[in-house]
């Protein structure tokens, strides 16, 4: 399971501001972050399968084996919840977050395996005031997850209120 | 944890072919299906939080209480993976589904609290065969998990390739 002790930042700058002071502002269109890494065995591709997504490419090796795929990948759902894990570790203010409207565009490319080690990238796509509530602001960021050598795995864009950090400034 | 065992299809009419014998020419758009419930515990949504989404509001009932939604609210991640085992356990052909390219437009408009019981309606929105391989064919389907007071809590448009009972028909 990852979690802040073993992952960190890889990319060349991460955000000035760290995570547990972080507001609007800091989203500034344009950056672009990483982090990492994240390893994937099979006993966690076949664990998370059987709770939420059992289908046999997911939970039986040998099964998998005879399949598109020639053996066991994980669910695209598994892939996706790391990818929220390392957001919310690293990307996502623990101080400023509002709700999360929802998600779009949610695709998975390639199949991960058991065994890949996968990093987190965000992009920042765009920030802007709430018209309706001038306290915070709607950031947009595409999130994508890499394998080790460096074919695109999953990609989304979220959607995520912020709490200004100085709404009377303007 | 759900299963096939503890859900069962909850609207008038269900597929006439069963999962286990279910293929592309069985999704006809305009069918709409139900199953349920599942019911989510405070474990349940700090259990999940812990591992994939630790935002304070998902893990931590005291703070969460203090929070915007006066109390612990499941992450819309959670809601998510119940959602898709409801789509594997009745929805999704356990003989014909091949990868699917990704999801859209995933939406939360409501929280999930502990003790809420949901059910999971799937729309059928369209079915046409692949150009490029006429063996099977791409079927848009709307999911959508619904609470005890029928208040719709996600919703997001699912693609899924189903290989055809009988390419050869037409």
């Amino acid at each position: 399971m990852p979690n802040t002790t073993s992952t960190r930042c890889l990319s060349a700058t991460d955000f000035t501001a760290p995570v547990e002071d972080r507001y609007f502002e800091d989203y500034v269109p344009g950056s672009v972050y990483e982090y990492g890494y994240v390893t994937v065995s099979e006993e966690d591709v076949i664990d998370f399968a059987l709770r939420y997504d059992p289908q046999t490419i997911h939970t039986d090796p040998a099964a998998a084996e005879a399949g598109p795929f020639g053996g066991l990948i994980a669910s695209g759902w598994h892939t996706a919840v790391l990818c929220m894990r390392l957001f919310v570790d690293h990307y996502l203010s623990h101080v400023a977050s509002m709700a999360s409207p929802g998600m779009d565009e949610l695709r998975w490319p390639r199949p991960v395996r058991p065994g890949d080690t996968l990093r987190f990238r965000a992009a920042i796509e765009a920030a802007r005031v709430s018209n309706s509530n001038p306290a915070r602001g709607l950031v947009h960021t595409t999130a994508e997850m890499w394998n080790q050598d460096n074919e695109l795995v999953l990609s989304l864009k979220a959607m995520n209120f912020l709490r200004r950090r100085s709404p009377a400034a303007g």
